[in-house]
């Protein structure tokens, strides 16, 4: 089953190695100390990723990874704090409407999908509206995989004492961002992307000092992160009864990142991936949406092609049916869609997505390659 | 390892098959056709279990079972509601927290812990009060495994026109309710207890008119039901990420429930493994905290031996040697461990269990048999 099953061409869930799955095949007692040890080692592995060990806390979170972008903006603005929402996608506009749906105060700052929020605008906006505390910033916005100037734009949000909250989602574990260099109060991610965990958790490096002072903040019982950190703090323990079987998996995951050669050696592999991609199908005529220099290793948006025998629905299938499962395009303007360069999954098997692509072109008479 | 793996006499996470944990082995795209199909069939199994396919909608969560508790309440008490939150154990106390947290009226009544609630308090209090819009009752209450009077208590509520929220997470599946006699606004479950999936989703049984009626209410958008349910009706997926392998490990769950018998043959088996483990444990003159009669067959609360030799640290720890996990006590006033029935172990099984809790405690010099 697992030898056909198709590969996940997808920004998480993604192809995870059979050795991952295989952690699953034990049941952990949630009180119990070996399972404890589990979590304090996924944690302070998550932390050394960002070099944030001394500065942050890493809290890990039951649900998906909104779950734990709704519980960093609950938990740590304040009541009567006031975000500043960067978007170019989907993801920032979820944000904003979460800063909505908890009553925060916010603003939103929109550039075009194809056009990375610049540093300058940023500073711009906070001299001419002293109330933010907060900025907030998708770092690699999954709807088209553009890469957001991340260093660029904590400068600014530091010199003038703003917090910065980053949602890295899809970027964390490949993309490096060094905690000693980039200052945040928050940093998002989850089991199910860049690490090659399964889905079932996100996690929240939190600046301590921000942590320590968020009691009350939250909106929710689940989701306030200094309860969840307080606790694991004082007993080992999660809170309420953790996705133990997606612990395990995260932890098996993290090994193998490890064993591969940590961040390093997964972006050059994801990059290489990257590569593959858009060369191979720059070779069938299909044109990828953003320019190269914006152009984040993690998910590829394509146009799709012109042609009215190309639906998207007959070539996800018959791609699948191939073996590979792509993604729908996520802009509203512009037919598209993703083909995602991340999971347990290399450059040659890019090529064998590309060739599939190619050949079920070929049967719709799309594409005379 | 799986073989030497420990049983988990814990109230979930439980000891699953190992087929459904096999169930796990594949990775599935959160936007394929074939994994909406799994996630329809689970909820149409589910809401099978309760009679309740044509009243209610079965809304699976991302998250604990404590993620879906503070969902039902969000979504379906509307901000002006106010909450009786019945009480006889720690769940209760958390269920009226999460109304502090979210902001919503209630008021508690609280009995002992080895005291069920009784239907006539009801009646009085709801008399008493008629703001109370919703009460809210733990059915089983796994803190110390109590067992209240759930149609009695629901005819009260209904009589005076209000609406029920059961948090059955510990008692769904096992313990038989029929949405067509009982009638609930919501009853929250959970993936990984008695239907013997993984932990890593809870589930909440709307009353689809009282669902139809709840937008806006939530103060959270991770957790509104009304916009997860409208979006998987709309598309058949899930909103944000699902934690597809604890879905998949769910679906075979409940085949294999389906196998053995339905809800009656897991309802007797647990009975079983629960006569035997309170028989087992008599004749060690171990003795159950609850009364039979109100002594659910899910988990068990025994006294802690009185002996000083006895500290439940290294008991736990030996009797986990011999290959099962226990639980500790959750009250306050009096000294108790806890035995769960529940999980994919029989009474054979339990028998074993007691064999290793005799030997153990005759090691520690607690127990002279
Ligand atoms: C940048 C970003 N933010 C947030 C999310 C939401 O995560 P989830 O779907 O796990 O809730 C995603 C998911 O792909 C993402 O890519
Ligand atoms: C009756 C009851 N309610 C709520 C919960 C909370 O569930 P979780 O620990 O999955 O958040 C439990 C957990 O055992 C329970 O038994």
């Amino acid at each position: 089953m697992t030898a056909t099953a198709p590969i996940l061409l997808t920004p998480g869930p993604l192809t995870t190695s059979a050795g991952t799955r295989q952690a699953m095949m034990v049941d952990w007692g949630s009180w119990d100390e070996r399972f404890n040890q589990l979590t304090a080692s996924v944690c302070e592995q998550l932390l050394a990723i960002l070099n944030a060990s001394d500065s942050h806390d890493c809290v890990p979170l039951q649900g998906s990874g909104t779950f734990a972008v709704e519980a960093a903006i609950g938990t740590l603005v304040p009541r009567d704090g006031k975000v500043l929402v960067l978007i170019n996608g989907a993801y920032g506009k979820r944000l904003a409407r979460i800063c909505d749906v908890l009553g925060r105060d916010f603003s939103t700052f929109e550039t075009a999908e194809d056009e990375p929020t610049a540093a300058a605008d940023v500073d711009r906006l906070l001299h001419a509206d002293p109330a933010i505390t907060h900025v907030a910033l998708i770092h690699c916005e999954t709807s088209t995989g553009i890469l957001n100037p991340l260093p660029q734009i904590a400068d600014v949000v530091k010199n003038h004492g703003k917090r910065l909250i980053i949602d890295a989602m899809s970027s964390f574990g490949a993309l490096a961002i060094d905690a000693r260099k980039v200052p945040f109060d928050a940093l998002i991610a989850a089991s199910g992307k860049c690490l090659e965990g399964v889905p079932g958790m996100g996690f929240v490096f939190a600046n301590k000092q921000a942590l320590a002072v968020a009691q009350g903040n939250c909106h929710s019982l689940a989701m306030d992160l200094f309860d969840q950190h307080s606790y694991m703090a004082k007993t080992g323990q999660w809170r309420f009864t953790p996705p133990t079987h997606v612990v395990a998996a995260l932890h098996e995951a993290l090994v193998q990142y490890q064993e591969e050669g940590g961040l390093p050696a997964r972006h050059q592999r994801y990059a290489r991936n990257c590569q593959a991609l858009l060369d191979g199908m720059a070779e069938l005529g299909l044109r990828s949406f953003l320019p190269a220099a914006i152009q984040a290793p993690i998910i590829v948006t394509f146009h799709a092609p012109q042609d009215p025998r190309y639906q998207f629905k007959d070539f996800y299938e018959r791609v699948k049916a191939k073996g590979f499962i792509l993604y729908p395009g996520k802009l509203t303007q512009v037919e598209t869609f993703r083909v995602g360069c991340i999971g347990h999954v290399d450059a040659p098997g890019m090529r064998a997505a590309v060739k599939a692509i190619a050949e079920v072109l070929q049967a719709m008479h799309v594409l005379d390659v």
